[in-house]
Order: structure tokens, then sequence, then C-alpha cells
């Protein structure tokens, strides 16, 4: 079993807020982050697979295929727009790191299967300081 | 002369566009940096100082003053916010990394001559891949 | 189950040494790491957090709460601090890396149950080529 | 149990390709990474360890000695060299970045037995985005 | 005037030798770099464009542009080759990095003042620590 | 003319005070950098050193010599060291990043014009966020 990362990058903008909070709920429980008129991120994002190692390869999976796949599935739907209103996999979801992180394996987990790999970690650097790591929904039972 | 260059980062939502323009020109002329629902960046800010060494200090200029007179005229004025909608000295100018360097010269530049140092350059990196950088007005006359 | 993780910094002076050995034995063990002038560091602190999201804030815990928390029970008493010296938490212990994950991990478990999340990891870069991880008192029975 | 990382370096030359492929299969399988002149990489290598920390030194294992034993028994073997035709330890294998995790660990886990620590991780970043880490066979079975 | 600057990377093997020194002079000349099996590197170029910002683009030159241009005209050419046997304009040179900084130049110069822009500096790392620049004939006669 | 740079690095301890202050004083205008028990950083040096490309190498000045001058002349003198108290070149001097800058400029000056390049530029990270550069006295006269 090894595990093989890949990075790719999107910027969009977001907000946090609840549709059922009044402005001064929102600021209060979201801070800044709640503005109305938006703000952004040049978001990091490491996709994990593991697998055995492919004899014939050398591969777990090709590096190049899952950069392709991710970049279609994930990052042409978030890079240059507008989560909250744009994002089909975030629709009804609150813009935080961590949903972005649940939804981004939602999209990626059946896909990366057929690649012959296993998603291991979605992980999202939303700045230098702060990041979301999802392992699936297995871990949450341990 | 000592130069000494100090970072600071802000968040932000923007877009690329001209009111004088059709949908379809700003998607000519920005690409995807035109989506009428906003994307945004992690700014990453360089505002580099000249001077010389005060005997007394062995500083040009205290870098820990010239942190909070950038975030108090600046970072606070654009992190977490709209460039385009609500940054009063990005009003009436297209909203691009370059502009954007001549815009924090001029916020910023007095206001270093206060604290007893001569602005020399600020630099924008927008993404990993694309930066700007403006020298001043007297640079352009060379 | 998600994990999320904040960075945050300190600069400090530290020393590895023992005083029940001569300078020269703590010379041979702890080579120039035991200069008795002091040496220091930027360090680098990553701090994870674990637990489900919260579905009314989309949160595991937020991450600016956890930003203050850190800086106020940690770095503020390790910034610009003798690690050997002044920082209670540290007092009888040698200042390595190691021990100094431990300790941190210490100093905020049960003030981040306080906030809602689990303390995961915690993890110092004493420089970019020197790192150390601790994940708790319960990984040591494994 | 504490967990510390040694960062080391080195730059190689390597092809993915397989003597039983034809030019074409190797270019259709591998792409660019199978061109017969070689290309190269800065390779970044992380070595991870693990074990109780040692009341005397404050020490999982000395960092400098980690250090010293990844550059002789690994770095010296791959800087400045063709992976394919010059390292004996990947002889034989794939210059994949997956082989190359696999053929360090090999190489380093009973050296750092001697030194005290239990190897736990090995991880390769061969550019900013691709890397592999292998946690040992162990792993496998799971 | 304004900067911007574009990164781009390539990965590429290469040798530092010369055909009329014997291996032993190549060797204490070039060291490890005159390995005749070659060796690589992960090259990142960081080309800056100066001129007037446009007024009705806020551009010095579209950095999505200047990065195609790059693409095409240079990285394409490099990326995954061998600097010394496959790349017509290091031909009959020496594949160091200053002379690679020189040749960069020299084939994005015209095409950078056909986008509208002036081609200021080409600045090649070539590892974290060894980087080399070059401003241009002109700066030489200074 | 070509510009190379070379990096190195080095961790020190240090503390920003005058004599003739009152800790009072010092407190005010350093700030927590006076601290009496010193405190310490991951310095990272970059000297940049111009010249023409001599043909028979390709080298402005051979990166490797530069690197093991600068370690020789400078780092091992202040790696692991108290800048305040050990290091020769700092003696009668407040031991901030601008005054490194020109000390290790006149330390580096004459023995880089022996290796036969002309240096160019010391710059000093003192934090990711800090840092001070030094063109040489000549810079002053402009």
């Amino acid at each position: 079993m090894v595990f093989i990362t890949r990075r790719e990058q999107f910027n969009a903008a977001h907000r946090l807020f609840r549709d059922d909070f009044s402005e001064e709920e929102n600021l209060r429980v979201f801070g800044k982050c709640s503005n109305p008129n938006w703000h952004g991120h040049n978001y990091t994002l490491f996709v994990t697979v593991k697998g055995p190692v492919a004899p014939q390869t050398g591969f777990v999976v090709n590096l190049a295929s899952l950069g392709r796949l991710i970049r279609e599935k994930v990052v042409e739907k978030l890079d240059h727009r507008n989560i909250n209103l744009e994002v089909p996999f975030m629709s009804g979801r609150l813009a935080s790191t961590e949903n972005l992180a649940v939804a981004i394996w939602e999209e990626l987990e059946e896909e990366i299967r057929k690649l012959g790999g296993i998603l291991h970690s979605v992980r999202i650097n939303e700045t230098e300081n702060n990041s979301a790591e999802y392992l699936g929904p297995e871990q949450e039972k341990e």
C-alpha cells in the first residue's frame, strides 16, 4: 500500500452565512467571513489516493490521469467561481472549508475507484494558516 | 541606504470587467476573471522601504510600526472585502493587480515618509504564478 | 469526522543541555545546540483538531477562535521568550522540539475540548528540515 | 510516542519506461516521462521516525544523526545521479516515485532501528504537485 | 511603469561539461554536476515584463497571454527534456543556469514586445539554494 | 552581466537593546525584541553576485564555491550563536537585521572579488514577514 498525493489549485469567492440568520447574527457567528459582498481565496487542494503499486507501471494510479480527473470533476467547477452561487455540488451547504472537503470527497470517490485507486484523503488549504481534511465517512465510526 | 520589506496578507473578492463592455466583450478580454459572480484571492503584499540606518536603533524604520501602518491604511480596507465594491481607494479603477499596486503605493507613500522612510516598492502576489510591482511615478520617466 | 489545522508561529531562544552534564558532555550529546549563550528559531506550530461538522455553522470548531486560543495559551508564553528560562509549562523539561510538542498538547487539550473539538495532533517545525509531532498519550499504547 | 521528521533533498535524472515495451507503448503509458534522453527533478525526501522520548536527551532520535544516516545511506547514492542507471537499490525497478519511496524505506528501516527509533514513513515530493508516501509492509495488510 | 512577473516551471535533465576537457578535468571544474549519466532539476522560471498600465484593461500585458507565450516558446522545449541534447536554443552552450537565463531572454524578448510589453528580467531557480537572473544586454554596459 | 544568488541559513539568538537605555526605554523602543533573556530566529541569507558569464565554465562564479565561502566567512560565525555576544563582526553594533546585512556585506565583498565576481546584494529574511537588503555603500550616494 502506497499513498500518492496530487496538488491542484483554484481561486474562488465565497461567504459564510445562513439565510435564516439576520445580518447581525451572521456577523456574530461568522465574523468578517460573512461579508454580504463576498471575499475569496486561493484554495490549494491535496487529494491522496492509496493502493498497491502496479508492477507493470510502478504507479498506484497515474498521477497525470489523477490530475486530469481532479481538474475535470472538481477544479473546473470551482475555479474563478462563486462557491455559494455557482457550484452544483455545494448547493445547499454552508461554504466552509470543512464542507468543501466533504463535498469534493463525494465528487471524487467513485471516479478514483474507476482509475484503480482508493481515495484516502481530501485536504484543502484555505489560507496558509487554515486547512481542513476529510478521510471519508468510515473515519466517523471510529 | 538599506531596503527593508514587510509582508502582509489579505483575502478579497474581485472581478475584471468594464461597464462599457458587453458581457461577451468582458469575457473575450478578461476571460474567466470577468465572472459576474466574482472570484477571489489570497493576496500577499510586500512593501519595501529604503533609507539610512538610524544609529540609535539600527532600524531604517521600525518594522513593527511599518506593519501596523500597512494594516491600518491598506489591509483593513481590503481584507475580506470586495475590491470592486467596497474599497474607497480602488473606486473607479479596474481591479487588476497592477492598479492595486499603484493604489496601495498612493495610500502609503506619504504615511511612510512620516515614519522616516522612503517608499521604494509595492509588490502584490495574486497567485503563486502572477504578481505585479510598482516602484513609483518617477520610475516612469526613465 | 473532519480534521482542521491552524498554523501559528513564535520566535524563541533555547539551549539543549543538562545541568548534571559537564560542558563537554553537553557538547558531545547535543552538539552546537548546547551553546551556553543560547541560539534560537522561528518555530511554526500546527494544531489539528477533529470532530463532526456542526450543521449550523459548517465548522468543526471556529478556526478564528482556535487561533485566539492557541495564541493566548501557548504563543504568548513562547514568543520572543527564552524557552529554558521563561516558559512555565517547559520548566524542568529539556527544551527539545519533542518535549515542546508534548507540553503544548498538555496546555491545549482540555481547552480545545471546551471549544467543542478533540485535539488530534500538535506538530512543530523547528527548521525547514526538522519537525516533531505528538498525537497524545493514547497513541503510545498502540 | 512522538513522531520526528527529517527533510533531505537530492537532484537526479530518471526515465519511466519498460524494456519490454516499444517506444510507442512507453510513450502511451508513461507520456513525456518516458523521454529516452532522460529528464530530472529536485526530489524532497521526508523521513518520519517514531518512538518514546528519551528522558535523558529529550529526543526520539537525534535529528542530526538521523540526517547523517539518510545522507549516507540514501542521498549520496541518489544525488546528481541517474536513478535508472546508477542507483544500486533501484536496480531492476521502474524509477517511479512510488518505487523510490519503497526502496528508500528498505534501505533505512534496519539502520533507523539501530539508532533506537522506528521508521514510520518515507515521503518523496517529486514536484510541488506530485508526491508518494510509504508506511511500510504492515500497512498493506489492513 | 509597472513590473509584472509570471512564474512557470519545467523539469529537465542536464550535465555541466566540456567536450574538450577530459573526464577528470570536467570533474575538477564542475564537480558532481559533470556526471556523464546526467542529473536533473525542477526549474522555476520567473519572467518579468515592464510597461505602462493600459487604461482600457488595467494590464501591462495580459498575464494569461504571457503565460501561454512562455509555455509555447520556452517551457514546451525544455520540459521533460535533456537540456544538453534536445533544446535547440541551448545547442552549443554550456547548460549552466546562467546560460539558460540568457538563452530564454533571447527567445522571449521580441515575442514579448509583440504582446506590448518590455522584457525586464529572466530569473531561474535551479534549486532552492541556487538561482540566476539576466536583465538583458544593456545591463552589461553599466 | 548576470546575477546569481546563493541561499544559506543560520539559527541564532539575539536581542535589540542599548546599554545606555534603561530596561523601560529599551522596551518602549524595541518592544518584545528587547527581552533580556534573548529570543531567536531562523535567518535566511541571500547573497547576490554579478559579473559576466565566463565562456569556459558558463558561470559568473561557481555557486558551490560561493556557498562554501559564505558558510566559512559568515554562517559558521553566526549559526547556533548569540549575535550580541559571540559574533566578532557584530561587536559594537545593534543586532538588527539591517546592521546584520551591512556587516555581512563587509565580510564578503573582498572575498567575492577574489572569486572573480562583484557582490551586488545581501538580503536577510528574519521571519517570513520581515527582511532587510543592503546593496553596498555606493547605493547611498544616488
